[in-house]
């Protein structure tokens, strides 16, 4: 009998000598990340944002769009964005990144979005926030979860579902949670959103539900595929494991000199450089960065430029070098401010989730 | 001693049983396809729009970016976008297609950008004609081919170099060449070319030359890398082959249903439902496309909507179908005015260029 079932898999593990699949291919064509040279703009232009759509991007027409609120409240709500967009008008420049981040780089690899570390972008977003529209419909003082369901609908790992993520409500009602209907000062695109998703600073990518439809309070944690079964940091496949919340410390470097097509693999003129990246947490702010030049052997302190943008955006980072000839492996670590860090060997957790082990950028520097 | 070889390797084909390397991984997590639901538009959104950049997006600055002309002309120029912006303004809509589309499909396949169906997307480029200032400057009439030089450097094959690609002279001087500094209304994105490029409506991607700074007039042949090395269709590395030029017929399928996450297959529910897609030639315009739902075995006419946009721009196309529980492969050909058209098999050369065979869409139609 023909069934759901028949396109979905459990999820897996790679074997040891598995080289990439067709389906993770079929993700990476999908679903890219930022070029690493754009590490050079503050703010990440459209469409160099990474981007991850579990299912297909929705057709959803704004004029018509509505955002229900209901659940546990005294008064549920129907706004459309006419009404979204008259209220308090608030901008925040946030560093957002996928919670799979590096997956492709583990060993053993789960087998699924088959991320290197290009897995993030920095933007404005503009909406309005929503702990007063939570407050004005009423919320149960009992309230305990706050699911916010998007208009993309699919099928994951046996269940059909439309893309549903919860937040605890305290979370929910933190200041810099917004309704967002623009980045960077333009009206969302169609793959960041189009025409509302939720910005949650600070936390993964999962969280920031895009095509935002529905808010619904709950009195009991949410049990809901995303948060009880996807997004959890596991040691193996029977580990109930916890949560993904918050983005773990991160610094990329921008890779300097020019790059050989197919293998990425950059040639440097030698001399004296200024290496540079940047560097986000969303747990505290970035504290410190260092920067290795022999593939982590060592480590000398970077210098972090002035913050742009507030606490959730990331920080540039700078390094003076003098790049000998020869063959050098570069990789930059942040420590922020709760004291969280960066390995450079790989954590390991079956999802593959917030790994942030340090970058590996092969230069090359000729003999002139 | 360290060189620039050391970071290039000579082009290779994939063993028998050899999965996606990391390396081409790396280009498909930067150089991303349209994500196939996007077929609904029309016109490509920024951002969905396909993308291969062979080295870096380079750092170009618009308030200083200059365009010269040179080699057998009577009058060398320099012109900078001010003076561009103020010659004749036209429009154009253009599918562009990488001339790598498929690659990663073929057996054996060629390592390289690995694309699978995706490398496709229909723009409005603005900019003024090639052709009169190419008059103005004063050909040469030995002239033989044009030389377009890019902002973008790297190594290929073990080849440093600026990006540079030519046109015959009679291909360049077509009224259709476009000096483009707009995508869809707005400026350039980096990514696109910012602040200029070149459009070649009808070509593939290649020839499409972003980051514009020269134009060089040979009186004879170009024999640069672009042009004598890499896009030329060869039977094995030997064949000195013939040049990659204009777009073979190809149309796609815009996947019906929801798709599962991991795999991409789809699932629809059974009964009536309008298939639809895009058809599209760079020889000539599309004359029919035809839709199979049995993966090749029998196929039958689909519908062609009105023309939207001019000749060099992408056509939709319709199909009613009802759909039957079981599993399904769906797919369409293109044939254009010329009487190209598309095989079902594969058609092989060495660097995996100009490859318009029929994509597959595996369907599911569960019993209800």
């Amino acid at each position: 009998m023909t069934s759901v079932d028949d396109v979905s898999r459990p999820s897996r593990l790679a074997e040891p000598d598995e080289a990439i699949s067709v389906e993770e291919l079929q993700l990476a064509a999908r679903n890219h990340g930022i070029p690493l040279e754009a590490l050079r703009y503050d703010v990440t232009p459209a469409g160099l944002h990474y981007l991850l759509i579990h299912y297909d991007i929705p057709d959803v027409d704004p004029a018509t769009h509505a955002l229900t609120v209901d659940g546990a409240v005294d008064r549920p709500l129907t706004v459309d964005l006419a009404e979204l967009r008259s209220r308090p008008r608030v901008t925040h420049r946030v560093t957002l990144e996928c919670a799979g981040n590096g997956r492709a780089l583990l060993r053993p690899r789960p087998v699924s979005q088959p991320w290197l570390v290009e897995a993030v972008g920095n933007a404005e977003w503009t909406g309005t926030p929503l702990a007063p529209l939570l407050r004005s419909a009423g919320l149960d003082p009992d309230a305990v979860d706050v699911v916010f369901t998007g208009a993309d609908h699919g099928v994951e790992r046996g269940v059909e579902q439309d893309y549903r993520r919860a937040l605890p409500v305290a979370d929910a009602l933190r200041d810099e949670v917004l309704l967002a209907y623009e980045m960077n000062g333009a009206p969302l695109l169609p793959q960041h959103g189009a025409p509302l998703r939720l910005i949650v600073p600070g936390w993964y990518g999962m969280a920031h539900v895009k095509w935002l439809r529905g808010i619904t309070v709950l009195t009991e944690p949410f049990d809901g595929y995303q948060n009880a079964v996807a997004y959890r940091l596991r040691d193996d496949a029977d580990d109930p494991g916890v949560p993904v919340t918050r983005i773990e410390p991160r610094a990329l470097v921008r890779p300097p000199g020019f790059p050989d097509f197919m293998s990425r693999a950059r040639v440097l003129r030698p001399g004296r450089c200024t290496l540079d990246g940047r560097a986000w947490s969303g747990h505290a702010p970035v504290a410190s960065v260092e920067v290795t030049t022999d593939g982590g052997d060592t480590w000398a302190p970077a210098v972090l430029d002035p913050p742009t943008g507030g606490e959730w955006a990331w920080r540039r980072w700078r390094f003076e070098w003098t790049a000998e000839p020869g063959r050098h492996v570069l990789g930059a670590r942040a420590t922020d401010a709760s004291g969280r860090g960066q390995p450079v060997g790989q954590a390991w957790n079956r999802g593959g989730f917030a790994n942030n082990m340090v970058q590996r950028v092969e230069v090359v520097v000729p003999v002139e």
